[in-house]
Order: structure tokens, then C-alpha cells, then sequence
């Protein structure tokens, strides 16, 4: 046991989780007070909230509150561990919500796994929230929950570990690209996971430069030779691999300019890195442990390397962005978080790296301009 | 519009609702600290509660934490105004179990409305919570999803329109009874509407004392003659109405001591009170407007006289109740509300009056004694 899951034991046991509940209005409740928060007085706002649904955000506290939801079945690196397993992530998601960008957030975990039984849960209980942040739902269920949950809901649905994970790539690859010289838009880009991660960040490079994309899966790299892909796979054959490789991961890395790891520890190798362009670029970002340590792949060659670790310069981490993009969705009266979006809060949050260095690319969670800043391009 | 909706609307616009999310740990939230409460430390937590379930009380916010829940068919006395009009009304409640019971409550209202799919929705959500409060649903499908989730789920589940109303009813009579020089149990009573309360207040009533009981609903009273009765109707004549009298309230009322409105305004006339036993016994608890005006009752010989109201004496509010009912199961970890958890607090709540009178049968909702007292018996 390492010893921040000894001090998370321990602060959990403490403080009996991370988040409560608090008043709004501390004014002392008289009883003239109570009976305009709850009978007979709130009968008015109910009946005025009735006519007028959009007074919900006036009167209600859901102009401020996040969903945090998930069925646990993709919990950090954990895998399929259930409801249980994923409410302490939530909770902690809410956590920082809360102290990041001053938004209020319930974790919501679901007992049910079939996209139909997550949609129609997730619909009844809708009208709760003001927006909604998918989390740790495993692929390819994900794509379809979420395709639909936009389609049906007035307010904004987002899959962090899809768009949260490729917004924040795609900041560092910003930074990434400017220090080795390189344009994204004429980079071959080599990503290794095909989960909900692998797929946004595939189609948000797409969207933001059109560059050589392949994407790899444990049987290799995904072609149209491949007759085992599922839906979301099939669809990545639009943009990336236009040249219909086949072969492994060693196979895709030759000449490529970066590696993007969303996948399993220990999978790249120094002599796969030694087979890629110059200066190559290093995204070794599976949790707990990298695709390749840092270490390894400096003596490999590459130039820049990032982690989703606190433990290594570069952290990728969703908490850079997450927090930020509702805080605007919530203030601006964004219905939808769109890719564009997404491409707004990537660019701000590479922007606030004043001189970027290989051990620089992207900000601090603890930067006070993060939140702020990509609010404000969130409308 | 009254001076207290008016006062509603303003402070619900003031501060955008009435509860916020706040941390339990005000500690500065080191990179030591996000990485014991976030990744990586929380795979530890989620690991600990998977394995172990029960731990998720120790570990996580739902020690504390009770579902406020309504799929807004019934709201008030303001009938099916669906999910927007409940929102003010649950977050109102949350506000009450924080203020007087330091309960985390969150407010949830529900876009579906049978039966089956009230179960489904908050059987999928409900590992997210330590217990879940069943507000504002109407009858009869209020009682079989109660049944229902109090057979499915592992946490305490209680309909506080049906039991807190009774609760506060039972302890008002116990007081009122004994002040009139009666016998509960040698009492006849005619309850004057059979939804959610009345139905659940001829229950408690009968498992207290077995008065003698008569239920009236719009067509008049329930008996063996009535071929237009709903089953949870149809379930009260096991214990009401033993000689299936037949007839309207006004019959009911000849030989009554005791007068139990949970109906609709201005259905009882001083007439009927007239034929009435001596010194009888009045709780008009219509909302907002009472079956008769206390003064009008006062005048036609009611010994005491209880409404819904804070404008009159002797308040029958199901907050004196649903506080330290929750306290109680939360704290002594109770998986289930029982008819003898309701007549305990219905003791312990009368008891609170230390001198009863005619204007004091039950405590204020601000006596600091009633939810640690409620607490101490649900166990």
C-alpha cells in the first residue's frame, strides 16, 4: 500500500467522505423565515417554477449543481468494480467541483449497465440537475449513452473520460508540438487504447488538425482488414489509418512523431520509441502505471514526455479541464458542450503556460487562471 | 399573494435556491491531499468498499445522506404539478433536515409516474444514498411503491406524507385525549379522506389503541357496500367500519369524539360538530385551507381544535417528525421504519409538552429537545 492510499484511508475514515451539505441563506430560520423557504410560502415558487420551467435556475439551486454519474463499470484503471466501487470517485469529483470552480455536485451511482437502463434512468432523474458529467462508464456503452443522453436532455451531457482526457491532450500536445517544431496538422499520431479516451481523443485531433491518426487495440492496429471492431471502431475508419496498415503496435510506431498511451502498463518499449521520428513525443498516460516510464523513454529519445501521474512533470489530468467547462456551460446557458468547445478550453489551457519547457507543457491544477479562463470561452 | 409567498419569492431569488455543497475537510487541499481524495489515493477507498460494502458508510458522504424523492404528483395541496413544482418543495425539505437534524439531503424529483417505473428509477440510484424519503407522490401509487422499495432495498424507506403526518397526528391525539379525559382505544374517530394520510393515519391509529374507526372518502364512508374502492380502500375495511355503516360524513359524525381532516377546505360545517360527543376533538389539517375554521369549531363546542397551519395553535406539521426519524435510522442504523418506530416518536414527541393545554398539544418544531429525543427510540 503506497502512502497516499494510506492518507486516503485514512482522511475517508476521518471525515466519513469529502462532502456535505450546507444553507445557502445563514440567516437565522424564524419562523416567518421557514415559512417562506417550505409551507405555506414555497407553494408560490412551485407554482411559478410550473409555469415557467425556466425559472427552475432562478428559484432552484440547480443553476449551480453538477450530476456526477456513473454505473462503475470502467472505475479508474480498476475496471468494472460497480456502483460501490465508483461513489468514492464521484464523491471526489464532486470535491473538486466544489473547490476548483465553486459548483455543486452529487455523485450519482447507478445500479443498471445496459445503455437502454442508463439513458432511461439518467432521463427520469434529469430534471434535478443543471448539467450532467458521465463518468467511469466503460466503452463502447459510453459512446452511445452519452450520443443519446445529448439528444434527449436541455442541458449540457459530458463523458469526462472521453472529452475531459481529450481536451486536456490536446492542450499539451499545443505546447508539445511548438517545442520540438513540429505542426500537429502534418504529424503522425499513434494512439494506443480504443476505450472511451482512445476514440475522443482520436476525434478531437481529427477535428482540430487532421492529422495521420492510428489507433490500436489489444489485437492490433484497427484497419478495415479487422472484421472483429465494434460500432465506435468502425466509425474511427472514417479519419484515421487512410492507408489501411495492418500490424502491431511496433508496426504503427515507425516514423511516427507521437505516442498517445491510454491503454496498459509496460506496452512501449525504448526500442519501439528508437523506430520514431526525431524528438518524439510521449503521452504515456495509463493509470496507475505508464505505458513506458518516464525514465525509459527520456533514454529512448523521446523529447517531451507526460503521465497522467502527479508523480512526473506534464500531468494530464481531466481536472484541468472539467471544472472550468461546466463552470461556463453552468454561467453562460450552454445547452450543449460541443467539440469546439473543447478545441476553446485545449487552447486556453496551453496558453497559460507562459514559457513552456519539456517539463512545462501544461498548467498546474492549483493555477487560479485555469477555471476563469476557460469559462469564459465556454459560451 | 400572501406576505409569505411574497417573502418566498424574494429570497428564493435572493440566493438561487436554498442548499449548496460544501467540504467536510477545510484542510488546504495540498497536491498531498487531491492525490489521497483523487486519484491515486481513491482506488485504495474503492477498492476497500467494493470488497467491503458496508464500508461505504464509513468511507462516504451516505452515512449522512437521505434522498429527497418525488415524481411531483401530488405536491402540497396544490395537486400533479410533476417534477418542476416539486423541486422548491423537496430542496425546502432538504433544507429542514440540515437545519434541525444536520442530515445531507438532496432533492430528486422523478420524469416518470407509474408504479413500476417510480421502483426502477430509485432502485437504480439508490446504492447513492444511506436512506430515501418519499415525498409528495399521490395515492394509491404512493403505497405500493413504498411496499415495493421497502421489500427491495437495503436502506431505511419511509413516505413522509403517509407516516410523518400520522405520526403527528398520533402524538397530538395522545395529548388531546388524555386533555378531554378519553381513551384512545374507547375513542370513535372519522377520518374525513382516505389518500396518502388518511389511509396511513387509520393504520397507525388502529395498531396504537383499535379505536373505532370510519373512513370517508369523496362518495362518502368506506364500507362493504361500496363496489368503487381502490385495494388499499378495500384494505381498510379489515379494520374500520367493523358494523359497515353506510352514509356521508354528517352520519359518520353522530357519537364522534374525534374529527381527523386530511381532505379539503370548509367540508365540515358546526352542525355536524353539534352531534358530536361532548367536548369533542377537531384536527382540520386540510392545506392551506383548513375543513373548518378554528374559530368556527371553537364555537359549535370543540374542546380542541389542531390544523396544517403556523397561523393557528397546535400545528400539525410532519417536521416535528421526519427530522428525528431520520436522525434516529441513520445514527442506529436501522434498515427499517416500523409502525412501532412511528408510535414511539409519537410518544416521545406528546411527551415533549410538559404542560399540555388546549392551544398546546404538541411541541414547536423549534423545541430543541425533539429531534435528539425522536433519535434516542428509533433504533
Amino acid at each position: 500500500m503506497t502512502s497516499s492510499d494510506k492518507l486516503a484511508l485514512k482522511l475517508h475514515k476521518q471525515f466519513h467522505g469529502k462532502i456535505t451539505i450546507a444553507l445557502r441563506d445563514n440567516t437565522e430560520l424564524t419562523k416567518e423565515r421557514l415559512g417562506a423557504y417550505y409551507t405555506p410560502g414555497i407553494g408560490a415558487v412551485s407554482l411559478a417554477v410550473t409555469k415557467h420551467p425556466d425559472k427552475l435556475s432562478t428559484y432552484t439551486w440547480i443553476n449551480n449543481l453538477v450530476a456526477v454519474i456513473s454505473d462503475g463499470s470502467a472505475v479508474l484503471g480498476l475496471g468494472n468494480l460497480g456502483p460501490n466501487g465508483a461513489l468514492p470517485v464521484l464523491e471526489g469529483k464532486a470535491m473538486l467541483f466544489k473547490h476548483f470552480a465553486d459548483i455543486d455536485a452529487v455523485p450519482i451511482v447507478l445500479n443498471v449497465h445496459t445503455a437502454d437502463e442508463i439513458v432511461s434512468t439518467i432521463q427520469a432523474i434529469a430534471t434535478s440537475f443543471g448539467a450532467i458529467n458521465l463518468e467511469d462508464i466503460a466503452a463502447p456503452i459510453c459512446f452511445d449513452v452519452e450520443d443519446r443522453l445529448k439528444k434527449i436532455l436541455p442541458i449540457p451531457v459530458m463523458h469526462d473520460d472521453q472529452h475531459g482526457t481529450a481536451t486536456v491532450t490536446l492542450s499539451g500536445l499545443i505546447n508539445a508540438t511548438k517545442l520540438t517544431g513540429r505542426k500537429l496538422a502534418q504529424c503522425k499520431i499513434v494512439i494506443s487504447g480504443a476505450g472511451a479516451a482512445g476514440v475522443a481523443i482520436a476525434k478531437l485531433l481529427h477535428k482540430y488538425a487532421a492529422p495521420d491518426i492510428l489507433v490500436i487495440d489489444s489485437r492490433g492496429i484497427i484497419s478495415r482488414n479487422r472484421n472483429d471492431l465494434n460500432e465506435p471502431k468502425v466509425q474511427l475508419l472514417k479519419f484515421t489509418n487512410l492507408d489501411n496498415v495492418v500490424g502491431s503496435l511496433a508496426d504503427a510506431l515507425l516514423d511516427a512523431d507521437i505516442f498517445i498511451g491510454v491503454s496498459k502498463p509496460n506496452l512501449l518499449t525504448k526500442q519501439m520509441i528508437s523506430t520514431m521520428t526525431k524528438d518524439p513525443i510521449i503521452f504515456a498516460m495509463a493509470n496507475p502505471n505508464p505505458e513506458i516510464l518516464p525514465s525509459d523513454a527520456r533514454a529512448a529519445g523521446a523529447a517531451i514526455i507526460a503521465t497522467g501521474r502527479s508523480d512526473y512533470p506534464n500531468q494530464v489530468n481531466n481536472a484541468l479541464a472539467f471544472p472550468g467547462i461546466f463552470r461556463g456551460a453552468l454561467d453562460n446557458h450552454v445547452k450543449e458542450i460541443t467539440d469546439q468547445h473543447q478545441i476553446a478550453a485545449a487552447e486556453v489551457i496551453a496558453s497559460l503556460v507562459k514559457n513552456p519547457s519539456a517539463n512545462k507543457i501544461i498548467p498546474s491544477i492549483f493555477d487560479k487562471d485555469l477555471v476563469p479562463a476557460i469559462a469564459a470561452v465556454i459560451r
